[in-house]
């Protein structure tokens, strides 16, 4: 129980189908885990394993317990799938994540030569036996799809089986809904927005100037993913106005 | 104690009045507190719980009584109190953060829109409790105060009850006294130290070059803030000569 | 044992003498050096005590134990032997590393006015008691050596009694090898693999996008330094081609 002298705005509380947190591990011990939960683990809601981290990681099983426990998702990244894919072992691969005992996995094409109607029976196979995040945008800064493109994919990731759909931003925050410097491609935002309503959206956001636009755009609990596993408690600060730059919503000046 | 086969500058010693290492918490767990303090306690002096983390911290208390057996000041973060004071609760705050177990509270206006004489008042009410590290300089980074300004709203500041006054510089390094590139704005430096004496001046300097540069014009001795917790050690060795950027210092070439 | 079901590149397993990863600390504690050890220890080979961290550190004997015994080597950093140079002070440096525990030693001249005979001279003085990882490279952004004096300072050290030679980078990535936007200076890259065979250079890549360009040009197995701590297991997903960035390597399409 934080103390009670402020006034800040509500937030949803676990387990949360919106307003979710969502961070990005590179590669942590449980240890580590271990002490981020115990300061944080209310803020957080999914954990994901980055690309193939999870493929390299001796202690997985006892990670995925201490997740499940903490009521974290526990989710898989979208680029191992997409090797199995590539490499033609989706069954396999789903088999072994199964039994780590993830509960939910990421369904992306951001590296893998996939087509919109693969990528839907793909999406589909995980989400008979997975909680289905689905992943829009491509990890080439170069990449030409237009917000008309990122609509349609985000509607129709929703349409086979998608419980929420990820925009891209990688860990750099500089590819998919953000510009080579960070900033914000607000028609690409909008173009997400008319696919799917906010709650279904899962923004990449890894920088806090991103973080602070998106809560300004959204409000509190906008979703937020590719989180640093040690900013979920400044990341908390963000969405209740207890830092610099979204504090204008706690402003109710009154007689001091 | 370190070998001593170097000759190295001197430094101050804890308690330390000057030559203080000033680092910023963005919601660190308790363990890694720990953790942090067994390598580098000797080279801490303030830990600064940044803008409103500790109103998130079930923690804190232990936190506090942690820092204090190492020798360490606990300072709340200004943003906080700017938060409480738009909100009327500048009293509940304060006693709070005293019931936490605070020993200092840092007194900014940096989002606020506060005068120089809410300031000044704010601060004497929290200097009657707290040791007062007050703040200079905005957050935005097109603020137009000009270098007198800084001048005279530091020497205020010390006149008002603060023990030392904080630059501005925040935890990216890219405003107040700082260009948007990081680089330092050598005018608003030059004015801080015409509004008081080095030894009372706390420059956030979270970028090694931006230390280095400050520890060049300065001595070893500089006071330094929005240290990351983690590069303590680092910056010592920044101050003592022991890395490239700085080792000019300990260049004394004898006969091999 | 990771799981089976991808088809990766064959990697070096320790004791590695090419495919190594050299990490760079800059004041861990031993608390956290453990818990790396634990998760990606298999895919450490060299840990360096970066510039004069080492002199500062008072559990240093127990580190050093705990990194032998993780068959890991323990390497000082060239910036404090320089530093030691400069004051006419090798012989202690040298017997006080050896003495803590010190298996390896950086030489280089990368701030001290060393002329190549110099180098040389120190370097066979180390060489005598420990491998050394020679290095070559200004920290100097404006350095002004051509490729062919890299060739030729690579080549000379090699015959001066290294084991390796590292190209340098710093914790910066922005000098050295590359551009002060971190892009690859390619011409000095070419340069160095004139003066030494590929598994002869340890090549400093402290960030993701270096990392990858240099796995690219010289496959999974090229000697990579300066990696952040904790960022282990990623750079080993980048050499398996288990991240976007590298992946082609593992792109073996087959039927689904």
């Amino acid at each position: 129980m934080p103390p009670a002298f402020l006034t800040l705005p509500e937030r949803t509380v676990k387990p949360r189908t919106t307003g979710l947190t969502h961070v990005l591990d590179k590669g942590r011990t449980i240890a580590s885990i271990s002490a981020v939960l115990a300061g944080a683990g209310a803020y957080i809601d999914v954990w994901k394993f980055g690309w193939g981290t999870a493929y390299l990681d001796e202690g997985l099983p006892d990670k995925l317990a201490l997740l499940s426990t903490a009521g974290i998702r526990s989710c898989l990244g979208g680029t191992l799938l997409e090797i199995a894919w590539m490499q033609g072992k989706v069954e396999q691969c789903l088999d072994w994540a199964g039994q780590a005992g993830f509960d939910s996995i990421e369904v992306s094409r951001g590296v893998a030569p996939m087509s919109m109607a693969d990528k839907h029976e793909l999406l589909a196979r995980a989400a008979a036996r997975f909680v289905v995040l689905s992943e829009v945008g491509s990890k080439d800064p170069d990449d030409s799809r237009t917000a008309d493109q990122w609509t349609k994919e985000i509607a129709g990731d929703l349409d086979a089986g998608a419980s929420w759909v990820i925009t891209e931003g990688r860990e750099s925050g500089t590819v998919g809904i953000y510009h080579s410097d960070g900033s914000v491609r607000e028609d690409i935002v909008a173009a997400a927005v008319r696919g799917a309503s906010v709650d279904k959206l899962l923004f990449e956001a890894p920088r806090k100037d991103q973080q602070a636009w998106l809560i300004r755009a959204f409000g509190p609990d906008v979703n937020l993913a590719n989180i640093p596993c040690d900013e979920a408690i400044a990341l908390e600060t963000l969405r209740l106005g207890l830092r610099a730059d979204t504090c204008a919503v706690t402003r109710q000046r009154q007689p001091v």
